[in-house]
């Protein structure tokens, strides 16, 4: 192995170190006055509480999927490492949301207290904390990465294990090819073959980080918008006090909502994605035919090693991008966006130098180069269509508010039409980096290496996440800072800058949902093409000879058919009696019914999920307004501000809210894949994988936009446009906030999870589904 | 050929008589008295001033596109006789229209005056002049059905002509196969090629029906919607006037909309499946494999002419159906929907019966009666499902209206998700319709033969469409005697009578409106299996002999899986030069980025058409609701009655309005399968109209019951419930409603055509994709 690897422990405990730096001198800065510091309090006790339930739910389900993989692989429908690789990336990211959870909350009344000194006080304290996040969750994801190859391809494929053909473990493939080793060292066809069982291994741990997200993403949605609904409807608009005033019961819930949502919620996201694109190229890396790799002029371990170390180096430059982010105390709004900008684009064009030093060392193709600059172009590209399409400066939103003239519904036609429409630069970018990244890499004489291309093309897009999600996970941290003013009655000055930060939060968030819905599509994409790795291996070891379509280079899947080309004539034997097993499971084509069907059911897929999210979202709230309602009943003195809201019963009935209600959604993500996996084998899971991928895709950037679009159109009317606050256009507005708020923080991001899920459920069921076809 | 074929054209001529016969005995009823006539007269020429003009403009895009088919046919990407054949399916179906439009606005006020009389009276002016557009629909498309097949089969394939190779039409495919004719005599191959051609040829001129029910659906759609929001949001809500009052301007226009989107949209919308649904069945047929047409003991001829040879049989059970139809006196809203279900069910029982005749006869084989069976059960569930998700009686739409209490946003919400939960059922009964008539018809070992099935299935479910479009087409007809009644304030009894008619219309129309999206989705099924048969025709005519992937049954496409075994062992020859241009555009794999990029494309073009039509209605309602205010301010004594409103002023309006905004969409709609055919091929074309069925299908039925369970929940309020009309849960429903409306009644519906049609350009296009991949 090259030394070159070990950039990629380097690199992650490197960022993790950064974090700790970072996070030591962000506590360093004071809280503030007591009042400021008791503000704090309760939300981090909200936060830990709501955690520390939704860790408790979380733990119970992975004991049951831990059984459950234990007992598959018992009877060798599973590798014996998967349930424990499962628990790993489950672990690391929730280790992950703790640690940023606790870092925005201590760093709230810290950023409030820098503003009331300056602007630029405040954005370092705010941004170095979104810092942490960040890094904590590219080092723990390349970490536990590093730490799983070294351990399998060090510890457990070692050359002495393979000779003794390992029977122990399940891992007899080696012993059902003594060819691997020769004079007791691995062949070099054996090394390719041990590279592919590890990285296909590895690629299982994956689904610890989905399960994970899921219930971060789907309950962190549900808390914030029942708290957000809770504290606006009751608190806002019955009893006719402003935001975040302490006398509201729920202002205190609606402040831990943007931490679990926003902080908690799209870091378990990335890290899902981030881990997931690395390890599903590392496995079509391993994949690549020998004739393809050599053509190429890479080693197998270089195909494999290739995207960690890539994104190692991506790790390195985001931390130099953090510290560039920095500005004058006069600064403008654009100033402070240019600051950042500089951070996150300086860090992405030095990747795109550094990859041109990979290519020189023969690390990387130019192929593949290109497909990491076409990675990375297209998720500033999601990210500026966003903007556009949810800006107050452009037309999209401007439209919106003019409608709001005419009452609610034109408003929700118009919102509803704006974002449907704006789904064209998000799909045709999708669509254009797909093809640009597979034509680029490989092109259809080298299909594999088209579509390890298509992998890059993600890992690009992720490589700088350390330094983009510091940009997301600010946001909320200014806005929980602005609620810390507001309540601890600071200064309005400091309203002003924690409000000007804030603003700032909500661009870098909407191109931030862009670029994680992007980077789900593409990890997905490529998670889809592993998964079809993991079948035929699992194909390799569970089928007798003579089933399935045998060739001889292996079975036919239709993306042999280049190294076929390669080889100039193939003869195709095919058994009568095998094919009628297996042609419906394995002919992936539209005219396969089972793939079609597939097809549509992971359309509704989209559709049911967000349903389910979106009522979710409704029941929670409801029981919210009426506790808020109680207490300004039954609390006196609460309006007057003489008696304490009892902000902790508010939080209470959020948490159980989301712990109940994203049960249901998340454990239907979980079956559906495996049951259509054990009815309609192979082709209905890749049809309801594609299915879902792009119907979810394109829901979830409608239903973003749209909640965007609304939510900015309602604050540009407050600007005094339309008649203002209080206005006719102003309710109406306030309506369209309303529908987008679970549109936007709620079913739009738990599609992200949905597409990512289902793709490693199904990957990490592949053994079963095999299994049952060949039944 | 068989004598049995003569009932095709015997049905069709049967179905226009007893049209004319139903029409000449509506018309003997008199339209009451002359104010009657007068409101009757206004809707009349307002509905044939919409016609006119929409005409004008379909007849310049028809004669554009003639001219580009008629260039393609010159330069041998297109069939000569494709040009005639377009327009004669797009003269058919406006025919259809103009016929049924006709037939609605004479029948109004004597269904009016026929409810003045009795309820029974009633119900039989309206009903029978319903089915003398289901009747009309039926009989022409499969009059033009016969006569093609006529002319083609005994006029232009002669063995004479085959004989002299038939040069001078570019059909020198039986030239180039001198064997296909011995001796004078079309041989057993040769008439089995004779058939794929021939029926091939047929399938496009659907497209020229598809063109027609393209603006008719969408033209319609944004006329109906734009007249009903005008007159609802000015007359209604601003000068508090009822629903269809004389003062109110848009009042006629709101009348000549329900004619325009329920009845002509509708029916040119079910006229576009039935043809193609047996078109395609029929393309299907033709092209079975010879071996698996001796299994089932069929002839090339039997395959081709059985659907049709249903479709005849299913018109005289309509035609009984219709019959059938009756109710007493005394009849309840319940006796009345009884008196219909006997119409329906009992020519789907007859049908069933029929069907087993033809097994017996030898015309079709077990597997096809149960893909029959399949079919018409399908279309029952997808109506029972939308029936419960849409209706007042079931619990959502009363969840709809409890959320209500709460304002519009918790409406909309509600509503939203409601929509998007209810698309389980109609996709999981398309996917086990898809999957059964699969398995029943052929089956992974029959492929071809489980794919004609599931053409089978789409013919099925619309075999008695001309009774079930007659249940759809009395609908609108009610709702305007209604209307007629009220503006000549006839006795309120008469009112009530309609109201009663009217209602059962609602229903109808639900379960109307999901057997369209269901029959839809399977002819759209059939069509996209059709397509590979008609490329694969074209890759036959155009491509030379090493282009491709030539094996020794002509080229692979993967549903060749299955002959390949029947021989056992198959070789297939790869010339590494002619797979670089080829493996791409014919592979059509999930790993094809071109098949995966067209499935994002398609799921798109779902999303941005439904976007179009709504902001299209929005613009469109906008100018009438300036109009409808202008009169109100202008026109003095307006609004006591003194003065007449002008009404054809917004006729007018709403007129040009649906015809501005019909061509953006509809153009979008023709363009984007040529587009995509000509740059990514035929992988990337089968990627977009996979994508665009499955998330159009699903988006459809999400806005068709959002809408439909929208406008219910806020009839559900003002029978009484949550505070009634006026009180504030109706304010909340009224939003819902409205938002709905364009939901329901535009975009919904058009999804329908969007599917459809794309995929009929394809067909249409299909010479010209596959030519400029050989490029």
């Amino acid at each position: 192995m090259s030394n070159i690897f070990f950039l990629v422990p380097f690199a992650s405990l490197l960022a993790l170190a950064f974090a700790w730096v970072f996070f030591k001198s962000m506590m360093k800065n004071s809280e503030g006055t007591p009042r400021m510091k008791e503000i704090a309090q309760y939300v981090r006790e909200g936060a830990m509480a709501y955690l520390k339930r939704q860790y408790k739910v979380v733990t119970i389900v992975f004991v049951i999927l831990f059984i459950l993989l234990t007992i598959m692989a018992y009877f060798n429908v599973q590798n014996p490492f998967v349930p424990i690789a499962f628990l790993s990336g489950g672990f690391f990211s929730g280790l992950c949301g703790f640690l940023g959870m606790k870092t925005a909350t201590f760093a709230s009344a810290r950023t409030a207290h820098g503003a009331s000194q300056s602007l630029n006080k405040g954005l370092q304290v705010a941004f170095r904390s979104g810092a942490v996040m960040g890094l904590v969750v590219v080092g723990f994801a390349l970490l536990d990465i590093a730490a799983w190859f070294l351990i399998l391809n060090d510890l457990v494929y070692t050359p002495d294990n393979m000779a003794n053909g390992l029977h122990f473990l399940g891992l007899d493939f080696v012993h059902a090819h003594p060819e691997y080793v020769v004079n007791g060292v691995i062949s070099e066809v054996g090394e390719k073959a041990k590279l592919v069982e590890i990285t296909v291994t590895m690629l299982t741990f994956g689904m610890g980080a989905s399960t994970q997200a899921l219930f971060a993403r789907v309950g962190g949605g549900i808390y914030t918008k029942a708290a957000d609904v809770g504290a606006d409807l009751v608190g806002k608009v019955e009893a006719g006090i402003p935001e975040d005033d302490p006398r509201n019961p729920a202002t205190i819930a609606d402040n831990v909502g943007d931490n679990v949502g926003d902080v908690a919620g799209m870091g378990a996201d990335l890290y899902e994605s981030y881990a997931g694109s690395i390890l599903a190229t590392a496995a079509l890396g391993a994949s690549l035919p020998a004739l393809v790799m050599k053509d190429a002029g890479l080693t197998a371990y270089q195909a494999v090693l290739a995207p960690m170390v890539v994104a190692a180096i991506g790790i390195i430059l985001s931390i130099i991008g953090i510290f560039m982010v920095r500005t004058k105390e006069s600064a403008t709004q654009k100033n402070l966006l240019n600051a950042l900008l500089l951070g996150t684009g300086g860090s992405s064009l030095l990747i795109l130098i550094a990859m041109i030093g990979l290519v020189m060392l023969g690390w990387v193709t130019w192929g593949v180069f290109w497909a990491v600059v076409i990675g990375l172009a297209a998720g500033v590209i999601i990210g500026q269509a966003t903007e556009y399409y949810t800006s107050d400066e452009y037309k999209p939103t401007k439209g919106i508010a003019k409608q709001a003239q005419q009452g609610p519904a034109t408003t929700i036609i118009d919102g509803i039409a704006v974002g449907m429409y704006s789904t064209w630069i998000p799909v045709v970018t999708i669509v254009l980096g797909i093809m640009g990244a597979f034509w680029a890499a490989g092109g259809a004489q080298h299909f594999a290496m088209g579509v390890y291309g298509i992998g890059f093309a993600a890992v690009g897009m992720l490589s700088t996440l350390g330094i983009t999600l510091a940009t997301d996970a600010f946001g909320p941290i200014a806005d929980n800072a602005g609620g810390n003013a507001e309540m601890a009655e600071l200064d309005p000055q400091v309203r002003e800058r924690t409000d000007a930060l804030d603003m700032l939060g909500n661009t870098t968030a909407a191109t931030g949902k862009g670029f994680a819905i992007g980077s789900a599509a593409l990890t997905a994409m490529a998670l889809i093409s592993a998964y079809m790795e993991e079948v035929r291996l699992w194909f390799d070891k569970i089928a007798k000879t003579g089933e399935g379509f045998v060739t001889k280079g292996g079975y036919v899947f239709y993306n042999d058919v280049v190294p076929a080309v390669e080889e100039g004539v193939r003869t195709v034997k095919i058994s009568a009696a095998s094919v009628k097993d297996f042609s419906a499971a394995y002919d992936i084509t539209l005219f396969n019914p089972l793939f079609l069907g597939g097809l549509f059911l992971g359309a509704m897929m989209a559709f049911v999920f967000s349903a389910m999210t979106m009522k979710a979202v409704g029941r929670a709230a409801g029981a919210m307004v009426e506790e808020v309602r109680r207490q300004f009943r039954e609390i006196k003195g609460i309006l007057e501000g003489k008696a304490v809201p009892e902000y902790a019963k508010c939080v209470e009935i959020s948490t159980r809210g989301a712990q109940r209600e994203m049960l249901l959604p998340s454990l239907v993500a979980i079956i559906v894949p495996v049951v259509v996996g054990a009815t309609m084998g192979v082709a209905g899971v890749v049809g309801l994988l594609a299915g879902g991928l792009t119907s979810g895709f394109t829901l979830a950037v409608y239903m973003n936009n749209a909640g965007g679009a609304w939510d900015n159109a309602k604050k540009f009317i407050e600007k005094g446009n339309y008649g203002g606050k209080g206005g006719e256009a102003h309710k109406a507005g306030v309506v369209g906030d309303t529908v987008g708020d679970p549109f936007k923080d709620t079913s739009g991001p738990s599609l992200n999870i949905l597409i990512k899920l289902m793709t490693m459920v199904s990957v990490v069921m592949a053994g079963l589904t095999v299994t049952l076809s060949l039944l």
